[in-house]
């Protein structure tokens, strides 16, 4: 697969980290590239989501490089904005670009203060480093919780001619995206208006990063950015938009659903489909709350077919329906009919939850037009021994 | 401690747990008492609650009996409605009084078809096991996955003489109420007018069993039940009401943080003290978010001082607050001033934090007059092992 032209990547060992392994990613765009983003809306919010939000207006959605540092938020402490922009002068100068087309971004434990230094020093070696090859190290030097490298590659034919997106992502925990939730970079070589870009990103967002939860906590760092640099040379036209939106979302869709696969402590994902609702947002309350139920997913953990938890779930969700018109399906099996247990084989679902992709469907019967789709995972005893003693 | 004056409680095993555990309950008022309740707001209503609820309305708020099983919820069931009203029907006619002084309550799986047989033919015995001392064993007979049965009593003195009361409850799981959790009856035999009932369990209610949670999962089954029978010959009097509400919520506050502190696999009673919130909703709002967030409960089990954490969970509360006035306390020692890491003896404190009650202090500096007192729990690997596999 090739990757979108015109941009390179880096990574290096700052010392953030307790662990060494790199902690420290550039990536570059060649040109200036129009450039959109989504955050956390969460009231805390980290120095870096501050100031990239800032940097993002003052350059009119313009940015040529993103500089992530994993093993810190950068979040609720005395020196942090100082910190984010100190960093990121920094790296923008020896960059020789403008600061505000420098977008940062910090994920890691909260309220410890980031040395500076660390990350000013690591700079000169981290520039060196830059490659049009070096994605997949960016890709592994951005996680934390993360047991695996989280990555989506597409190419899709405009009118103009090919161009190519790519996407990394981390994130394992603290997953409940009001938005966009935890880390996301995607990067495209088609020409984009910044405009076109910030509506392409929103609408993604919404049925991609925000239709995920692995434990219900948002963070106070969620950034999910999308550039666009043109060196393909081909431009999005009016008629390519819903095409290049279709492909879009389905990168975004596959970065964000391989963060719910690699749940803290997960061994499935649960994929929930809601269909008949009054109306999508109904559908999404009800996913939501079946997504994230303890009870529903250490159920899946145990391979136990407990619909009762499932319609429970949905029925303090907020969401309007008459619970007798439920059907629910597990593994494509109806395990409830009319909000009533269905006759199955239990033995042999119980084998099929077995499964590394769990499926759960949500119907209501009638003629109501409102669905969504949602990712979480199951809930296991590994997501209380990774959470037990993060900082210590 | 004397017990309320008037009533009688029986239990015995009917067969419907697997285990061979007293399930079935009675609790008998001897003369028609005033009767008061509160249920879960869940959609997905058992159809024990919406009889409970009809029979209330139906007497004018009177009740001269109480009859619960444990080890099947009655919920989302072919026959749930037809179940629950036969067996209060042959219960009530078993002991001469009108069906709807009758309130019935189940708890237990939702969706498996509950055998009205068992609580039928149990019923002589139960009645006939009737005594003013067995109510510690109807304390036991109604836990499910509880390990300990909990009760509270007090005594209060009235200006026409002494009245007391008692109450007991069930449910260590599915715990996040809207109002009422999980099991709860208390009764008095002071003489309380029904509208008077309603309005004191109300008010108890709002500050306990609508503070607790422990998994953020609201139940379908959810009853807490007020019984005042007036077998003191005490009459609660104008004067009188505002200490008797404060002694009935202190009752209700132990057998709330009762149910935090048995919480599924908890090690740990966490007690969350909100203050200085522009509201007193603003600050059960913050309170609420901490107690349901899953990394803050791993943390505590941990015994890891993660504030930031505590910070990022009342950042998405939805309540309006500045973070840089926000002072958090761990077992009353400052471990965030002004929205900042504060300096603290992090080996004394994570030994302190062995403990079996936690205190969660969040302050928001300023004049703001909102408090709020939220109980939960840990959250350990032993909550997974309890709900992987509930039903096989």
């Amino acid at each position: 697969m090739t990757l979108p032209a015109g941009y390179r990547y880096s990574s290096v060992y700052a010392g953030i980290r307790k662990i060494e392994k790199d902690d420290l990613v550039l990536i570059v765009s060649d040109t200036p590239a129009s450039a959109a983003a989504v955050f956390t809306t969460n009231l805390v919010q980290a120095a870096p989501v501050v100031l990239s939000r800032a940097n993002l207006q003052a350059s009119g959605g313009k940015a040529r490089a993103i500089l992530i540092n994993a093993g810190n938020a950068n979040c609720s402490t005395r020196t942090g904005e100082r910190v984010a922009a100190g960093t990121s002068r920094a790296a923008a100068k020896l960059l020789g670009i403008p600061a505000n087309q420098l977008l940062p971004s910090s994920t890691g434990v909260i309220g410890v203060e980031l040395n500076p230094a660390l990350i000013v020093d690591a700079l000169p070696a981290l520039v060196q480093g830059l490659s049009a090859d070096r994605f997949q190290d960016a890709a592994n030097a951005i996680m934390t919780t993360d047991l695996v490298a989280k990555t989506s590659t597409a190419e899709v034919e405009l009118s103009g001619g090919p161009v190519r997106i790519a996407g990394m992502t981390k994130g394992s925990g603290m997953i409940q995206p009001g938005m966009a939730t935890t880390l996301g970079y995607i990067m495209t070589d088609a020409a984009i208006a910044p405009a076109d870009c910030a509506r392409l990103l929103k609408a993604a967002n919404e049925t991609s990063y925000s239709r995920i939860s692995v434990d219900g906590d948002m963070s106070t760092n969620d950034t999910l950015v999308l550039l666009a640099n043109g060196a393909s040379g081909v431009k999005l036209s009016a008629r390519d938009i819903s095409l290049f939106r279709e492909v879009l979302e389905k990168v975004a869709q596959e970065l964000a659903s391989k963060i719910a696969r690699d749940g803290e402590g997960a061994n499935k994902l649960i994929t929930i489909v809601v269909a008949g609702a009054v109306s999508d947002k109904d559908a999404v309350r009800i996913a939501r709350s079946i997504a994230n139920s303890p009870l529903v997913k250490t159920a899946i953990a145990g391979s136990d077919a407990n619909w009762g938890r499932i319609i429970c779930a949905a029925g303090y969700s907020g969401a309007k329906f008459d619970p007798r018109k439920v059907d629910i399906d597990l593994q494509g099996v109806r395990v409830c009919k009319g909000g009533l247990a269905a006759e199955f084989d239990e033995p042999k679902l119980k084998r099929d939850l077995d499964a590394q992709d769990v499926s759960i469907s949500f119907r209501l019967r009638g003629d109501g037009k409102g669905s969504a789709r949602f990712w979480t995972c199951d809930f296991t005893e590994g997501y209380i021994r990774i959470n037990g003693s993060y900082r210590t």
